[in-house]
């Protein structure tokens, strides 16, 4: 087998991520590599620290990016924040919800699963009846922008409610982050992760992530370790410290980080609620031409969200085909159902710098030409 | 405070890592981004297969990359392998095999630490001593190449040693794989895992990791769950396996792996052995010119790694300062101590692309500037 350099072609990505990447921040990607301990690169990172404080809107002085993905950010906050023995309510309406329990297992939690419906938001009166019928609940874990079904849940009511309840929450804002609105301190969110390939538009491989006050003093009152080491965030913290010497933890991913910097500054400069109005907006240019080709959405309009459209396959179509179809023609990429909607839905996705007119377009037009072969 | 674009400098790299990244790798890495589930991605992996392989020098059929730096590989072997109360010998002669105790710890197995002394490799009559006095031990952790002294182990042996035992091998090759011989499967090593921006020369984040169809075995016999969701090679096999339809487990890291696979390529091409004689040649010269600037080594000849040159730094000298001018004036990265050796010596790297006559000569020529200053 003859092995040459790995040419890909230019793809649009429109699926549940990762999305398209700006130009911009490839070029930042291919900067050359500095040292992870170089003066220049700390201020670097102590600028990524603000940019991510802005995108996730909070003040909190824990706010990095886990060198790994989207489920290691998860799973930074499972076994950061659970003890042995603790009991976590986990909402579940998708398979994030159910990764999400997985986790409380595995860090030796006990979980107490709320469900939903696929599709269905997190019904947080399900969540208050939890909270209520039983105080030893020491988390409240939930998705809010479910990336299977296109679900979007209310993060705020679930702040509130676990505030009440004097609950921590961990969130999963691994969609949600720069496409739809979120406030993490208004909110009073705990501990929120997400992921640099969704609507942050960067390459896959980071997980940013925010601990409030309240998450970091539950992990510095632990009575047992973390039983990760690279997942520990009490030494995580001690490189990305802004106070004094940065002490060695691991090796930094230096130029995806370059990346997610570039990213977050085509955030800040676009602005966070302009950012917000786009996914918005080219939302509903494809909701209407989606609607137009007969198509219909897995999620009620009131919790919809605009980056992930969830769509019922129209019947006797050979759904793999088609995907296959706009992937080699079109050079387009739509994304297959997962979980309970394998088979059944596609998820097209219009994330960050791939929520523009253009690719919309193209989407609506190589959909039509591809279901009306004979 | 304005942020703009982080332009970073052009350094040379001669520190423990990252490493020099030639610029093939860089533009690799900043291709187009395509799906994880991308038939043509699933090749190039394929493909990323067949290298990792190469460069292990093994047929294991369970040969990938993680998704995120070499703690990530190391705690990955630890969190699988071990099963809480497995008795575990860890070879420590530096910082990282005090890492691999801790990994032990966290994974709930028993530590039984054989120490050397800093600088020294792992001895191999301790190991066969703590093997016949305790059959107990399940399991063997050494570092092949410890990058906080530069000294080598005699892996061959250790590997052997282990067989004869009917223990299993957890090795360190983070510094090693592609730096100087590694012969996985003559070796019989059982759970091996790499880093990226060593030797390979290719970006910090990922670490290449091999095992064995013995520690397949040891995971698939397990009797509790592993404690990590992320690092579950069980799961992770179900996206890299070569048989019928990938299974989504989390996203990869694209663009990394496009660079990964490049520097694999360009390793291939020079051939193993002699990228093994590229890093010896350059350590003589690199040997020479320090020994005339009056540098004497933290290791001993016969246990000195090529690739990475621990010297004590002279008496008198404000050590952080002449690391300073060094950056600052010659853009030239070398390193500091660390744990034990922290201010006491210099850890001058030769990794991969930074094996070259142009560094040798920089390196020497701009600390003879540095140290004759007044």
């Amino acid at each position: 087998m003859t092995i040459e350099s790995f040419l890909p072609p230019h793809r649009t990505l429109m699926g549940p991520g990762p999305s398209d990447v700006s130009p911009r921040v490839l070029q930042a990607l291919s900067r050359p590599t500095i040292g992870h301990l170089d003066p220049l690169f700390i201020q670097m990172m102590d600028e990524l620290k603000l940019l991510l404080k802005y995108a996730f809107q909070t003040e909190n002085e824990f706010t990095i990016a886990v060198s790994a993905p989207g489920s290691a950010g998860m799973e930074a906050c499972f076994t950061n924040l659970i003890e042995p023995g603790d009991k976590v309510a986990v909402c579940r309406n998708g398979v994030f919800g159910e990764r999400m329990r997985e986790n409380v297992v595995r860090a030796g939690g006990i979980a107490v699963v709320i469900d939903d419906a696929w599709g269905a938001p997190v019904s947080v009166e399900k969540v208050a009846a939890a909270l209520e019928s039983d105080p030893q609940i020491k988390l409240l874990a939930f998705v809010h922008a479910e990336t299977s079904t296109g679900a979007l849940s209310n993060a705020e009511a679930l702040g509130w409610l676990a505030k009440q309840h004097n609950v921590l929450t961990i969130v999963d804002a691994v969609t949600s982050l720069g496409g739809v609105a979120l406030k993490v301190d208004e909110w009073q969110l705990d501990a929120v992760y997400s992921g640099s390939q969704k609507c942050l538009s960067c390459v896959p491989g980071l997980s940013p992530l925010t601990f409030s006050p309240r998450a970091i003093e539950k992990i510095q009152s632990r009575s047992t370790p973390i039983q990760s080491w690279f997942l520990d965030q009490s030494l995580v913290l001690g490189y990305w410290s802004g106070e004094g010497k940065r002490s060695y933890h691991h090796t930094a991913p230096v130029n995806s980080l370059y990346a997610l910097h570039e990213a977050l500054l085509l955030l800040k400069t676009e602005g966070l609620e302009n950012a917000w109005q786009r996914h918005q907006q080219m939302h509903q240019l494809l909701k209407v031409g989606l609607e137009k080709l007969g198509f219909s959405f897995v999620v009620e309009p009131d919790y919809r969200l605009p980056q992930l459209n969830a769509v019922y396959v129209p019947e006797h179509i050979d759904e793999a085909q088609v995907r296959a179809t706009l992937l080699q023609e079109y050079n387009l990429e739509i994304g297959a159902g997962l979980g309970d909607l394998a088979g059944k839905a596609w998820r097209i996705g219009l994330m960050g710098y791939g929520a523009r007119k253009e690719n919309v377009a193209l989407c609506l037009q190589a959909l039509q030409n591809a279901l009306s072969r004979p």
